[in-house]
C-alpha cells in the first residue's frame, strides 16, 4: 500500500490537520479502497457549458500552478519584472543556507549565529509534551530556559540543512530497459545507488528529489543538526489561540512561535550558524511588500485534470464532507449523555470537526465557479501548446481524454468502496464483525498465507478479543443508520446496502431493527461462528454479520477493479506530467515535495464576509475576542496576557496574511523581506486558501503568518524573555 | 405607475441602501418596465431533483414566515411554550406606547418621561445634516445640547405613536361589487372612508392596514408628535464606523444612535411620556437570553411561490448582480483617471457598492440549497394542507401551478425590459439620445396628451438641454460595451442589441465604433432631428439613435405584455394571500407592512468565516480594527474615541447580534428584555440575513444592535453626556 509511505513523508500544515489523514490531498493513495453493483445516474466528467462560457471569459494570470519555486530555478526574470528585484547567487544561498527541514514534518530557520532556531509552536509542541514533568506541563504553562545550561535536548529531533543541490536527471534518464515497467524500476534502483554513494563519500544526508513527476531528478545533500534543545514555547493557549474554531481561518491572534536549539554533535556547544542565519526586521512590511516564504510544502495536485478535479467536486469531496457531517452529528448526540461518552469520542469528534473545515473549504473552491473556469482555462491553454507541437501532440495529445475516459466509473466504484468498507462509516458492531469476518477467513489459511495478525500470538489476541469485547447498541444504531443514509444518497437503490433498508422503513429503523436483531454482541454467539469456520460465517442468517460477509465479498471484487483503472491512471499521470514539462520546462513551479521551495508573495488583506480583512491584526484583537466570549474556552486570554495586560502596546502589529504559496509542510516557515530579513513567520492558511491543493488563487486566499514585530512585543512585555530578544537583536546588529 | 408610492412607503433598514432603490425586494412593482424579441432556453421555474430531495430530508422549524408579529395578535401560546414567558395585556400597552414610527423611514422609543426618544444615528442623520451650519458640520463632529434650550428643531420630522388598534375587516368585506375588480375598488373606497371618519372625529392619525394581504383589514389610530428637536449624535464616524464596507456585516463595532425629543405643539415643552417609556438595562442581556424588538418593518417577500423564489434566483437577482458588478468596474475605472472624475461616479460607485452588497447577499442565500430546499418544504406543508380539505381545494388548490405558469414569459421578458430600457444600464449618450427620441415623440402630441415633462416651461427646459449638453465619448464607451455584454449573457443571439455587435466585434469594440460614430454629441445634429420631427428620427441611420429608436420600440411592445401578465399574477397573490389565512389564520405573521410589529428573538452568536462570530464585541474591537488598518479611512476611530482612549473600558460590550427577525424600516428599533427594559438598539442584519426577504432562518442570519451597556459607556466615558445619561437613570430608577 503506498498510502502509509506517502502519509509519513508528506505530512500537512496544521497541528490540528495531523489528526485527521495526511493524505488529503492525494486522490488514489489513501485508505486501501476495495468494493460491486452497477449505479444510477453518474455525474458529468466534463465541464458544463456555463463553466465553458465561464471559462472562455476568465482571464488567466500566469500564476495557475502557484509559486512553489525550487532554489535551483528560481524565477529571477519574473520577479525583476513584478517586484523589480533579482537576486543574486549569494542571496539565493545565504537563504537556502538560514532555512531548514524541522524534523519530519515542518520548517524552521536559524536566526542567530550561535544556531537559535524559529520554528512554529505547533511543530515544537511534541517536543515540549516529551520534556515536561510530572510537576511541570509545559505545553499547559509554557517552557522558558533562562540560561543556556537550562535548555532541554528534544527527543529524536533533528533538523536538515539542505547543504548541496546535483542535477542528475541524465544519469537516471540513461539507465533503460526493455519495457516502461522494468525502465521505472532500473531507474529506481539508479536513485538508490546515488544516494548511497553520495552518503559513502559524504558527511550528507542524501536524497534524490523527484520533480515535475519525472521531469527532473536533483540530488539534493543535507546536513543534519542535532541534537536539538528547546529554548522557548508560549503556552498552548497562546500557541493556539482560538483553538479549533480559530484554526484554517484569519483575522487571527496567534503566538503561534517557538524557538529551539541547533547544538553540536557532542550536545554541549551550540552549532556555530554564523553566517547563514536570517537578522530580524523589527517593523516588519507593510501593506503591498513583497515578501518571501522558504520551507518544505508537502503535497499539492495543481497537475490533476479537470476531469479528475470534477471527479473531487462531484464524487470524492461530496461524500466525505456529508459522511463526516453525518458521524460529527451522532457523536456529538452521544458525547451530550455524559461525560464519559463525552470522554470517550471528544477526540474522534476534533478529528471530524478539522476534517470537514478542511474539506469543506476545498468543495467550496471546487464549487467556485470563478476558480473551476480558471482551471479549465488553464487545461485548454496547456492543451492548445501541446497541440501547436505535432510531436508534442502525437506523444501526450490523447493523455486528457484517457484519464477523462476513466472517471465515470471510478465515481461509481468510490462510493461503494465507502460504503462496504469505510472505517470512518463504522460502528463497533461493525468492526467487531468485520473482525470476526476476518479471523474466520484467515484461520481457514494455511499460517504462511495470512496476514501478519492472524498469526501465533497476534491470532490469539484477535481471539480473545472476539471473546471478551462488549458492544453497546445505543452507541452502534446510529452509526450504522448513517451508512444507511450514506448509501441513500450515493449508491443505486438496486445496490444491496439499500436493500438491506426495507420498504417503508428510515436508515434509523432499518438500524435500530438489525441491530437489536444481531447476536453479534452475544460472546457465545461469536464462539459459535468461529468455531464453525467459513462454512458457518456463509450460511449465517444474523441480520447484521450476514450484510458485513456480504460487504466483504463485494468489496473484493470492487478493490479489484479499482486498483486495475488507478493502476491505468498513474501511468497516464506520468506521461501528462512529462507534457507539461516538454511545454513548460521550469517556468512553472513543481508540485510540492516536502522538499525545500521558496516562494514569493505579498502582504495584502483580502475581501471577506462581506467587508474586508485587513493585511495586519493586533494585540487589541487578542483582547476583544477574549471579552467577546467572555473568556471561555478557547479564547480564554493566555495567563501571561492576562497578568502583563498593562505592558503591552496594544495596537502593536499581531498576525498578518500574505499572497504566498504554502501548503502543509509550510508551518514554521520564516517569512523574510528583499534584504532577507525576518518579517514573520508562516502558521496557516486560511480557508480559502484550501482549494489551492488544485490551483492557486490568491484572490482570497492567504497564508497567515505571526508578525516580527507582534514576535518580539511578546516576547519583551508578555514573558520577559530577554536573554533571546537579546541574542536575536545582537545577532541582527552584526 | 405603484413603484414610486410603493418606494415612499416601504423603506429599507440601512442609510446606505436607500441610496439604492427602496423596492429592492419587491419583484414587480420596481422601476417601470418597458419591453420585444423571443429568447433562447429559459430557466427551470420547477425545483430539480436534487432540491427536492433536499426537501424531503428538511425539517421545518416552525419559523418559516419569521417573527413579525402585530400586537393585537401577538403569539402568547408560542412565547409561552418556547420561553416560559406569557405577557400581560398591560406589558402589550406599555411596549406599543413605548415605541414610535420614526417619520417615514425610521422606528425609534421613547426612553424618559420627558419625551426623550432614542433611535439610530442614521435615522437622525438628515436631521443632524439639516441643523448643521456654516461653521459647523454637525455629522463629521457630531451634536450635543449642553442643555435643553440648546436642542434643536429636526424640520419635518414627527413621530406616530400607535395609540389604537381596531378590527375593520367585517366593515370592509361587507363591500361587494358586481366583479371583483369593482369590488376591490369599493373596498378600497370604504378603507378610504374609514380614515376620513376616524381623522375627523379624533385628532388621530388614521390608516387601514391591510394584513395577510387582505386577509385581515385593521385600524391603526396614530398620535402624531411634533415638532421633534435633536438631543445628541456622535460623529458620523462614531455611528457608522466601518462605512459601506462594515454595513450588512458582523462582527461589528458602531455606534449607530442618536437622540431625539418629542414636544408639545407649542415647541417649549418637551411632551409627557410618562409612563409610557423604556427603562433601561446597565448590563444588558446574556447570550441565550430572550429579547423583542418593536419597530416597523417595511416589506417582506416571505409569500412568494418557490416558482416565484426560483425566477428570482435564476433571473432577475443574476441579472442585477451582472449588472452592478459591470458597472461598478467600469465607474472604478473612471474614477481612477483623476479626481474631477472620481467626484462625479463617487456617489454611484457607493450606491451600487451597497446594492451589489444587497442583492449579492440575497442571492447567495437564493442559491443556497439548504435555505431553498426549506422554501420547498414549507409550500409542500402549505399544499398538503390545501388540498387535505376539499373546499380549499377547490377554491386555492390551482394557485402555484398558475403562478408558477407565468414565470417562463416573465424570464424571458425581465432581460428584455432592462437591456432595452433600465436606467442602470445607461451611458451618457444613451440617456440624451432617449431624451431626445421622447422629445420627438411627444412634441408631436396634442399639448394636452404630453407627459407632464414635455408641457410649457419644462418643454423648453427639455429642449435648452438637447442644445447645450456636451457628452464625453470615453465615460460613454465601456457603459455601452457593457449593456452590450449583458446582452450577450442574457438575450438570444438573434436579439437586434446582440446584432449591433457586428461578427468578429468584442463588446468594448462595437460601443468604440457606435459612440465614435454616432453625431449625438453634436448640438446641430440634435437640433436637425428636433426640427425633422418623427419621420427624421424613424429614418435616421446613426448608429446610436437608430439603436435607442428601435429600443424604445420594441421596449413598448415588452411593457404591454410586462404589464398583462403581471397583473394576472397579482390576483393569483390575493388568492395566494388567502388560502395561507384559510389555512393557518394569525397562526403566522402577516408580511411586513411598514407598520408596528414584535419579534422575539434570542441573543446568540454564529457560525462564520469557518469559526464563530461571537454574540458580543467590545470596545477592544474597534481599536484593534482602526489599528490594524493604520487608521485609514473608513476604519478612522472617531476623534472623541482617540482623545478619551485612556478612559474607556475596552472589555465592555459594544455591539452584539440576536435572531431577532427585522428588515428595513425597522432601523432605530428598540431592543428590550421581558422587564421591558432596553438592552439595545438594532441598526442592521449581517449579510446572511439578507435572504430573510424570501424565507425566514436563524442559523447565521442575525439583528446586529448596539448593547446597552455600550452607549451608557460612550455617553458617559467618551461623551460625557452626563445630561442624558441622568435623564435615561433618574426615569429608570422611578
Amino acid at each position: 500500500m503506498p498510502s502509509a509511505l506517502h502519509c509519513r513523508t508528506y505530512p500537512v500544515l496544521l497541528v490540528a490537520a495531523v489528526l485527521l489523514s495526511a493524505c488529503m490531498g492525494s486522490q488514489r493513495t489513501e485508505a486501501p479502497v476495495r468494493p460491486t453493483a452497477p449505479t444510477a445516474a453518474t455525474p458529468a466528467v466534463e465541464p458544463d457549458p456555463g463553466l465553458l462560457r465561464a471559462a472562455a471569459r476568465t482571464e488567466l494570470r500566469g500564476n495557475e500552478l502557484g509559486s512553489m519555486w525550487t532554489f535551483e530555478n528560481a524565477p529571477l526574470d519574473q520577479w525583476q519584472e513584478r517586484y523589480g528585484f533579482r537576486p543574486d547567487e549569494a542571496w539565493l544561498d545565504h537563504v537556502r543556507l538560514s532555512s531548514v527541514r524541522f524534523g519530519t514534518f515542518c520548517s524552521a530557520s536559524f536566526v542567530s549565529p550561535d544556531g537559535l532556531v524559529m520554528t512554529n509552536h505547533h511543530c515544537a509542541r511534541s517536543c515540549v509534551e516529551a520534556v515536561s514533568t510530572e510537576g511541570n506541563d509545559y505545553v499547559v504553562n509554557g517552557f522558558q530556559a533562562e540560561t543556556r545550561e537550562q535548555e532541554v535536548v528534544c527527543p529524536n529531533l533533528y533538523l536538515d540543512q539542505l547543504a548541496e543541490i546535483e542535477d542528475v536527471t541524465s544519469r537516471v534518464r540513461a539507465v533503460t530497459a526493455a519495457s516502461d515497467r522494468e525502465t521505472a524500476d532500473a531507474q529506481q534502483a539508479m536513485r538508490t545507488r546515488i544516494e548511497e554513494e553520495c552518503e559513502a563519500a559524504t558527511d550528507f544526508e542524501c536524497q534524490v528529489v523527484t520533480l515535475y513527476h519525472g521531469g527532473q531528478y536533483q540530488l539534493y545533500r543535507y546536513r543534519r543538526y542535532s541534537p536539538v534543545k528547546l529554548v522557548f514555547a508560549p503556552e498552548l493557549q497562546a500557541g493556539f489561540y482560538g483553538g479549533d474554531p480559530d484554526n484554517f481561518t484569519y483575522p487571527r491572534y496567534a503566538l503561534d512561535v517557538s524557538f529551539v536549539r541547533a547544538y553540536n554533535p557532542d550536545g554541549s556547544t551550540p552549532a556555530s550558524t554564523d553566517p547563514h542565519y536570517f537578522r530580524w526586521d523589527d517593523d516588519g512590511p507593510d501593506e503591498g511588500e513583497l515578501v518571501f516564504i522558504t520551507g518544505n510544502p508537502g503535497t499539492t495536485s495543481r497537475g490533476f485534470t479537470v476531469s479528475q478535479v470534477l471527479y473531487e467536486r462531484n464524487v470524492r469531496h461530496p461524500f466525505l464532507v456529508d459522511a463526516f457531517t453525518l458521524r460529527h452529528d451522532a457523536l456529538q448526540a452521544w458525547a451530550a449523555r455524559g461525560p464519559d461518552q463525552d470522554r470517550q469520542v471528544r477526540q474522534e469528534i476534533f478529528g471530524i470537526s478539522n476534517s470537514l473545515k478542511a474539506y469543506g473549504g476545498q468543495l467550496g473552491g471546487l464549487r467556485d465557479t470563478l476558480l473551476m473556469a480558471r482551471k479549465v482555462r488553464w487545461e485548454n491553454e496547456f492543451r492548445d501548446r501541446i497541440r501547436a507541437d505535432a510531436e508534442l501532440q502525437r506523444q501526450y495529445g490523447d493523455v486528457w481524454n484517457r484519464i477523462a475516459a476513466l472517471q465515470p466509473r471510478l465515481m461509481e466504484l468510490r462510493p461503494r468502496a465507502w460504503l462496504y468498507q469505510a472505517s470512518f462509516l463504522a460502528s463497533p458492531h461493525e468492526t467487531l464483525g468485520n473482525t470476526l469476518v476476518n479471523f474466520v477467513r484467515q484461520s481457514a489459511l494455511p499460517e504462511g498465507e495470512r496476514m501478519q495478525q492472524f498469526r501465533g500470538d497476534a491470532l490469539e489476541r484477535v481471539r480473545n478479543q472476539l471473546t471478551t469485547q462488549t458492544l453497546d447498541a445505543s452507541y452502534s444504531i446510529p452509526l450504522l443508520a448513517n451508512r444507511f443514509e450514506m448509501a441513500r444518497r450515493y449508491l443505486p437503490a438496486s445496490d444491496f446496502v439499500n436493500r438491506a433498508v426495507r420498504a417503508g422503513e428510515t436508515p434509523l429503523q432499518a438500524a435500530t431493527r438489525i441491530i437489536n436483531g444481531t447476536r453479534l454482541g452475544d460472546v457465545a454467539f461469536r464462539q459459535e461462528i468461529m468455531n464453525g469456520g467459513v462454512a458457518t460465517l456463509e450460511a449465517t442468517t444474523d441480520p447484521l454479520l450476514s450484510l458485513l460477509v456480504r460487504m466483504g465479498t463485494e468489496f473484493a471484487d470492487v478493490l479489484e477493479e479499482w486498483n486495475e483503472l488507478t493502476a491505468q491512471e498513474t501511468v497516464l499521470e506520468g506521461r501528462l506530467a512529462q507534457a507539461l514539462f516538454a511545454a513548460y520546462g521550469t517556468q512553472l513551479p513543481p508540485d510540492a515535495t516536502f522538499t525545500l521551495r521558496i516562494s514569493d508573495g505579498v502582504v495584502r488583506g483580502y475581501e471577506y464576509n462581506g467587508t474586508l480583512a485587513p493585511a495586519f491584526t493586533t494585540f487589541f484583537g487578542m483582547y476583544d475576542r477574549a471579552a467577546s466570549f467572555d473568556g471561555e474556552m478557547p479564547f480564554t486570554l493566555p495567563e501571561s496576557f492576562e497578568e502583563r495586560r498593562a505592558h503591552v502596546d496594544m495596537s502593536t502589529r499581531f498576525n498578518m496574511v500574505t499572497t504566498n504559496d504554502i501548503t502543509g509542510g509550510n508551518s514554521g516557515s520564516p517569512m523574510i523581506d528583499r534584504e532577507a530579513r525576518v518579517v514573520g513567520i508562516a502558521f496557516d492558511g486560511n480557508i480559502e486558501q484550501l482549494p489551492n491543493q488544485f490551483l492557486y488563487d490568491d484572490a482570497a486566499g492567504r497564508t497567515v503568518a505571526v508578525h516580527s514585530e507582534g514576535i518580539l512585543e511578546a516576547l519583551r512585555d508578555i514573558y520577559q524573555a530577554d536573554r533571546i530578544v537579546n541574542e536575536i537583536e545582537a545577532g541582527s546588529n552584526r
